[in-house]
């Protein structure tokens, strides 16, 4: 594969025209839309509307007449047909983080007397550290987070476990749990699974309904492009709906918020996981980032997806210079999601030479140089000149200066 | 007082120029800034330098570049001296509810063996809301929430009581407590006060530190006018923030986040109070808000807000026909907050047909019409005019008619 090859490619691929609905830096190529989605050029319009009109115009009346208040459920329809599930099962609300410990509370009630939380030692950070805010909170007594390597995984979820909470696409190697088989290991012991859809959403197809999952949780600002710290959104199954409890029973999930009782009497549906009062400005934004994602199919970008990776692995395998990268995502394309990860025993300072030279991915510890491909905007041309750029940052050796060690606040 | 003189008031206004700082439709008087604060104009541009020069052009890097990490800290700063308050004890984060069930929580640890969460029945109801979700999941042997009437609730703090909850001024009412008082009996009752600030700040001048509150939360989107559904703000005085443990623990207050470790371990200091990732759109149309309450104190805000209110209330008292409306705000400035609430029969009717008049106030179960004074954006042109319309509103007898009846969902 040669450069020409790549832009031939592009010339055919049928998701081409997607790459100018984003404002893109010319100088960049971006392989971290898996930390952080590209700008959609209507996010800019739709804001610019809110603020403006909506906001300014309005005010108070907002709330009504544009629907604000509505924006939880809106945007969760429109997250619906990623996640393959039926209306009315997702809403937007609120910080991943926060949706982890009302969902992991929900799941400890629907197993009365079971207090294992069982998760794999290598899920996402912040969701552990909100299992273990939940177990000091309750007391061991009531909930248990129990830690595993992920080779041990199904074998753990024993008759003692009340909820089994895995991310899906692991957020350092990309390898992508096999959801329906781990959902039906989960129901067969009796246990709730709570599947956190961050680097699975708007990345690889999804079919939460067909696998009845349980519970979801995922990020606004990945795949789906929704800007930084958008909201998350919330997945329960239709079936948990008018039993579950959750804790942080804020005004947004009263039955009737207006009336004012000082009684919290918790909505129908789906709407009982609001908590307090959503950005509506953050909303927004993420709205229309998800608008493009109706024109396209999950099928769709998952084959471009494995095409652009495809042809990063290929170009970095043939080239000796590049001998020195292990690959630390799965081999089979299958087993994974929407991103390869490479260890190199100086991986800091490499991916901070690559980002100095134009290329963007990211460093997850302790040796990872991590590769994000996002098929609605990332061309086969910007895989080739990626590869070809890491080439020469590794064959001269400059990712060796000192500038390249200092550790940034945000890696 | 007749028109020509609220327009001389308005000429010898120290504060008359801000109100060009803000976009306000011409045919509007907008008496509800304490539902939602109008939008100042800098934030637009905030807002589209934010989305197409930060997030756009920098993408991951603005983390760092543009500090979007610190936010949380900046815009909490730029909140510290509207409550009267040394520096490293405000940050910006969540709702109002949530942060109301981490405060909660946190109160109760800081008073092992007490169980008692004491508040008004006229509390604001999400806060009571969130008292309740935190005691049905602890149970009423850990956390009970104790509601009295307001005239009762000082006595009732009792050497049982862990957290004495209070909304500092009552957002039907308009009725301040007194937060030194009160916070002094809690202590000698050896309690921890949790006050909500949401109808306080920017609004009234506080003194925290000197008052010794214990714990806080407040509200962006009223008076400080950082657009709807604007991220709430956390005081922990400094003295219990080395010891405080909430149970929200989320990856951003983490001590050291992009270890990612799996072991959470609070950050040192108020970052400990934070849970995911915030929203930057809503951080930043929020700092944008704030920057406006730099130029002016918050004593010359209190009396021009006095000197709008008594305007109100003596047009009001003037007027024949508008002796049907009973003040239910102290008629003593100094027990209120900044706005007016009066009883009509026909409350609901009367505030939509003024509405349609073009002045906006709001609507509070059972017969409560609101009015609001924003001293930053409000003129005594406005007050006049408002006082005028609603006379005529009135007088004609025209909130009978059936369209002024049917309910809003959001009131």
């Amino acid at each position: 594969m040669n450069r020409d090859g790549c832009l031939a490619l592009d010339a055919a691929d049928p998701l081409g025209d997607f790459h100018s609905r984003f404002q893109l830096p010319a100088e960049l190529i971006y392989l971290d839309g898996n930390s952080l989605g590209a700008l959609p050029k209507n996010v800019v319009e739709a804001l610019q509307r809110t603020v403006t009109a909506e906001w300014g115009d309005s005010l108070i009346a907002g709330w009504n007449s544009h629907g604000w208040i509505d924006l939880p459920q809106l945007v969760g329809e429109k997250i619906a047909p990623l996640l393959g599930v039926a209306p009315g099962q997702v809403v937007a609300t609120d910080s991943t983080s926060v949706n982890v410990f009302k969902l992991l509370s929900a799941g400890l009630e629907l197993r009365p007397g079971r207090r294992v939380v069982l998760s794999s030692r290598s899920n996402f950070p912040t969701d552990l550290y909100m299992a273990q805010g939940l177990s000091e909170l309750l007391g061991e007594s009531r909930c248990v987070l129990e830690l595993t390597e992920d080779e041990r995984l199904a074998d753990a979820i024993t008759e003692d476990v009340a909820v089994v909470m895995l991310t899906h696409v692991d957020f350092r190697s990309g390898r992508m749990w096999d959801m329906a088989d781990l959902t039906h290991r989960a129901h067969e012991a009796g246990a709730i699974v709570l599947w956190d859809l961050a680097h699975s959403a708007g990345a690889v197809p999804l079919s939460l309904d067909e696998c009845e999952v349980d519970l979801a949780v995922g990020c606004g600002y990945k795949y789906l492009n929704g800007g930084p710290g958008a909201p998350a959104f919330v997945y329960v199954a239709e079936r948990h709906q008018s039993i579950l409890r959750q804790p942080l029973t804020g005004w947004m999930g009263h039955r009737d918020p207006f009336e004012f009782s000082p009684h919290y009497q918790p909505a129908e549906g789906m709407n009982r996981v609001l908590a307090g009062t959503p950005s509506v400005l953050a909303m927004r934004a993420l709205e229309a980032a998800l608008d493009i994602f109706a024109e396209v199919s999950m099928t769709a970008l998952r084959s471009k997806s494995l095409a652009l990776m495809e042809t990063f692995q290929d170009l970095v395998d043939g080239c000796p210079e590049l001998a020195e990268l292990k690959l630390r995502s799965p081999r089979d394309a299958d087993l994974r999601g929407s991103q390869l990860s490479y260890a190199h025993p100086d991986g800091y300072a490499l991916m901070q030479a690559l980002i100095a030279e134009g290329v963007v991915g990211d460093f997850r510890e302790p040796d990872l140089l991590r590769f994000g491909f996002t098929p609605l905007y990332l061309r086969f041309v910007d895989v080739f000149d990626a590869v070809e750029t890491l080439r020469r940052v590794v064959a001269d050796g400059r990712y060796r200066a000192p500038e390249f060690r200092q550790r940034a606040r945000v890696t």
